[in-house]
């Protein structure tokens, strides 16, 4: 609870200003842009030894996850990425060639995503530390928020939950999943799960005063994955989100059609009375307490 | 110079984009915004036994550095700054108290320029890694980019050189000198001097396509500084800029009168033809080759 509780903090005394629509506590900032879009803005720190070590990725995979975090950051608020910038820490033993391959796994990626490279810094550090910056954009009736699921709301996922540990270089940001659901559908919270299931609806639920019943029958779990891994693990980059049962099954009709959006989305679970806490259910309705911590980077 | 001809190779990948006014290769990323202003925006990184010891500097002075060489990014491009995102990578031995000390430093650079803190990402690591990312705004007529200085222009600094090594946590940035520089003047190019003057000057010659003489005598050392620390030391954050004799002539004059804007500012030499190449000249007029390098980081 140590971060979040750190977080907290920092975030009630961050100084509240007209033109942020939302500050610390989201997946981006949200700021005033013109009438029709706002600016996301969002930045993730990728540290060695911590989030990948040397020994299990090329450099060109660290550069490409180092971006494509960011990209899921932007995902989670219906938004879509423009802009970013790089800094860097480069130990003695990374060399020029292999900061050439970090910079392939970034403009390969950017270029996938129409993402345009305009800033960064670059240092000397004791190990690799790669903080990428994101700009990007939202049109307003898109935007998601953590802070607006409702009692009674149903609980998805965008697909089944992937093993972080093994495909947290290699995973594909869910922009397009995210912007066919702002598109035509209101959805009322959204996060990429970045820590796991449980912190990452645990941070929906305090931000929007609500509780929580996760099914764990439902979880759609990728082989070998255990449901403990699923709640507490993370860096699978899903999204997770919620939306009324009225959108719901709007939505599911319509995937129903022939020739709509070719994706599965999964109900896991529903929004609850704050009183009521957050859980899950496992079999024979066995309620047990989610927890808030996930693979804490700090 | 391999840090140039890295930033050169990686400048010349990224892709050019309508909505970029200037991107890799100046103090800021100047972005559109709308018909008045554009964004600007920065980030720069701060590493532990890199950037500052542990021993020297209190971990306020270390969140408030984070935040003003951003500052003075902004200030270089003409523009104001407005919000920041701080990722940190926190190791074993910096606990929640010495952190909630870096924020303390933040917060309180942060309100004496009206900026809001919107973001981050906090972190394990092996050291202290700071990067704070920045957004400011600038009038589209005051922009200022190192590319524009020309063959006859005079080169100036706001104000004596401190020696960066006692200086570079208590700097002020000059963000007040440039808003009254470029709410007045035509500033035809602008820097900040975070590496020498020598690399830093040379940086404007780059990108605009000229030469330079600076004058050894000329430069305003602050005591006990060396002519040599003041091209090659850097982290001094006096602004660097260049504008042609006649509006030279303009701005000393206006400073001359009483009521006026309090501020020295001097004038350290002259760009020339690019053929010319950048040098300095030394009592009794001997010409000697400004060299790229400075206290490099990488």
């Amino acid at each position: 609870m140590k971060e979040i509780k750190f977080i907290e903090n920092i975030r009630a005394r961050a100084a509240a200003e007209k033109d942020v629509i939302a500050g610390i506590g989201d997946d981006a900032a949200v700021l005033k842009h013109d009438s029709k879009q706002h600016l996301l803005w969002a930045a993730d720190m990728l540290v060695e030894d911590v989030h990948f070590s040397l020994k299990d990725a090329s450099f060109n995979k660290i550069g490409r996850k180092a971006v494509a975090v960011n990209i899921s950051d932007i995902a989670a608020m219906g938004g879509v990425p423009k802009y970013i910038t790089v800094s860097i820490g480069v130990p003695p033993y990374v060399k020029i060639r292999n900061l050439n391959n970090i910079y392939d796994g970034i403009f390969k990626i950017c270029k996938a995503y129409g993402i345009c490279l305009v800033g960064g810094d670059t240092n000397r550090s004791g190990k690799l530390v790669i903080d990428v910056s994101i700009i990007g954009s939202v049109e307003k009736k898109r935007l998601v928020l953590r802070s607006a699921a409702k009692e009674g709301d149903i609980i998805l996922v965008t697909g089944p939950i992937p093993d972080g540990r093994k495909t947290h270089f290699d995973f594909t940001p869910r922009l397009k999943e995210a912007r066919f659901l702002t598109g035509k559908y209101k959805i009322s919270s959204m996060i990429d799960i970045s820590d796991g299931i449980a912190p990452d609806i645990g941070r929906i639920c305090c931000q929007s005063g609500v509780g929580c019943v996760i099914s764990e029958e439902a979880v759609p779990l990728s082989e070998g994955l255990s449901i403990k891994d699923a709640f507490y693990y993370g860096e699978n980059f899903e999204l997770l989100f919620t939306m009324s049962p009225k959108e719901a099954r709007r939505l599911f009709l319509d995937l129903s059609k022939k020739n709509s959006f070719k994706k599965v989305f999964f109900v896991i679970g529903e929004i609850t009375n704050k009183n009521k806490g957050m859980y899950s259910r496992g079999k024979e309705g066995v309620l047990k307490k989610l927890k808030m911590e996930g693979y804490r980077h700090i």
